[in-house]
Formats: structure tokens, sequence, C-alpha cells
């Protein structure tokens, strides 16, 4: 099999969540930077490997790309612990991931890429103050099924919860009191203490 | 097997895509209407079927509940023809179900949503107006992959296409000129005339 090629931009959830499994599969990968605040991504040379201009896109084998993070954690995963196997809880993974990219991404990690990634918290004010509500919705929800689950689906470690915990972990960054939510919190030490384990930064 | 029961809004277009992949698979189901526009996806009653308060939800046996259109789809078609068998392929159709949620549905379906939904064109107008070039650039898109191939993946008629169909061939009521974009009105000529095809207003 040929080594994976990653197209990440650090800072990104979106590609974090996909060195995460990677890593946590023991699965090595050559990681190639695309700088997304100096229009890295809009390249003609990029758009040819995903026209949508989005990292992360996984480059299979040489000139075959995958693009969208889920369905990028869904290929990877297919056979292995961290997507299972039964029916209906593959189906339940499946719908959190859904959730993840309509509603959650959408205002808690787009709140962070404006306040932390790109500093410009005060010029984008209002626009953030009307993902404050949803992003709520959305954490509140999370918060309700943890109370009385460990993670996501089938009380194990799954993508689900590596989808979800890409950017929920962060969302202090995004303006989000993460500290009204102890199941959450709970949660975010459960995903931690997992085996290869590694940070949003960690290369 | 039960029946399935399908919690449902007619004019809208992630319901749509249930009740037409339902038909094509000839499977028989209940449908029930609820009013989203009344706030019928917030009493209790419907929060304790899915707590994100969104229709469609699919009611696979009594009591468990499926939400998430596009995940819907993929627990429909696994095992059917509508969804590729090699990994790849699957990986593709993925793909375009996260790219519709992420890059078409938040500027295509909300404008509709506004304009012939609600009825409120004049008063979500700058809201609109910011849907528009994103809106587009998902147009644009499709129209390109369209451009070279028949169907979204495989040159086969799959989820992908449905879901993908499902707003686009209304995109109209959003205010969207789909009159530019030839290869798609092709596309969406194909889909409608798959078998067993269903208008999106035809219960």
């Amino acid at each position: 099999m040929e080594t994976l090629r990653l197209y990440d931009f650090l800072p990104s959830g979106n590609g974090y969540k996909i060195r995460l499994l990677l890593t946590q599969l023991g699965m090595p990968f050559d990681r190639v930077e695309v700088n997304i605040l100096k229009g890295e991504t809009r390249t003609p040379e990029f758009l040819s490997k995903n026209p949508n201009g989005k990292i992360p896109t996984l480059e299979i084998e040489p000139g075959k790309y995958l693009a969208e993070s889920n369905a990028i954690l869904v290929y990877l995963s297919e056979c292995t612990e961290f997507l299972p196997y039964d029916r209906f809880s593959r189906s339940q993974v499946l719908q959190w991931l859904f959730f993840e990219q309509s509603s959650h991404e959408p205002f808690i990690a787009t709140s962070r890429f404006w306040i932390s990634i790109l500093g410009k918290a005060e010029e984008y004010r209002e626009a953030i103050e009307q993902k404050r509500k949803p992003g709520y919705a959305a954490l509140s929800l999370m918060e309700n099924h943890l109370t009385s689950h460990i993670f996501f689906v089938g009380e194990r470690y799954t993508i689900a919860d590596i989808a979800l915990f890409a950017y929920t972990h962060v969302a202090d960054e995004g303006g989000f009191d993460l500290t009204q939510f102890p199941a959450i919190q709970g949660w975010i030490e459960r995903v931690k203490a997992q085996p290869r384990y590694i940070s949003i930064t960690q290369e």
C-alpha cells in the first residue's frame, strides 16, 4: 500500500480528526501543510485535487483523492474498532457525523476561526453573536447525551467521538464556556486518555 | 419487519430524500406530517424522538429512531443498488453527502425556505444576499462535475444523486437561476427519468 498523503492545516479541527485517527490506527502518513490563510487551497493545483478547495484532502494513492473530513473518517475506519459493525450503530455514528457538520461545526468552529485563527473578534462581533445560540444548543444536546453515555455510540470510542471532539475541546477558543457542561468535560478527559492520543497542534 | 414510520414535512427537501428513496426501493412506510412552521418539532414529545428537533426522523422499529437525512439515506441503501459496494466509490458517495450538508444545503435550501416556504423574501433580503455567492459556488462545482459524468459517482444513480437532487431541482424557489447550468439541467432530467420517481410534494 502506498503511504497516504494528507493535505492539512495544523490549526484545523477538521484536519485534526484525520491526524488523530491515522495516529491511533498506527498508519504512517505524509502531512502536507496547506496554509488556508494564504489562499493555498485556491490555487489551480490544489483545486485539481479537491475542487471544493478545502482541507483536509487525503491522497489515497497517487492521483486519487478523498475530501470531506467525516467521509475520510469513515473510509479509514471501516473494518476497524473505530467504526461499529452493527448496521444500526454504524448509522448512529453517521447521524452524529452529519450532526457535527450541520449543527455544530458551522457555529463552534467558525467562531473559533474568526476569534483565534484570524484574530478578528471585533470585526466579526455581530456574526459571532449570531453563532452563540445554535452553538450552545449543540453543546447542550451533547451534554444531555453524555449524561447517560460514556461515548456517543455503543459505549465505546468511535469516529463519532473523534469528529465531535475536534472542535468541542477547543470551543473556548471560539468563546464558548465549557465549565457549564460537566458531562462534556468528563468525556473530553476520556477521549484524551485513549491510546496514542495526540493534541490538535501536534504534528 | 415493522413498517417504517417517517416523521416528515412535505415541502422539505431533506424529507423528500427519504420519501424518494423509500418509494424507489419499493418499501412501504407510514408518513407522519410534522408542521415545522407551527413548532411541532419543538414539543417534548417530538424531542424525545429526535433531541435535535428536526425532520426527517425515521422510526425504524417502535422506539428506535434515526435522524439526519443523509445518515438515513445510507442506512436504507446499504446492500442495495443505490449505494456502491466498492469501498472507494462508497466513500465518494459519502463525500458528496457531506458536501451537500456543508456547502450546498445551508445556502440553497435556506434561501428557498425563507423565500418560498416562509414567504419572507423582503425580511431576509440581506441574509439571502449573503447566501448567493456560496450557493452559486456549489452549483458551479456540480456543473463542472456533471460536464464529464452522467451521475455523481460511478456513472450510475445512487443516493449521492438523491441527496443533491432534493434541493438543486427546486433551487429556483430559492432565487437561484439554473438556466446557466446546462449539465445540471441534463442531470435533473436523468434523475426524473428514474423508475418510480416521485415529485417533491407527492405523498
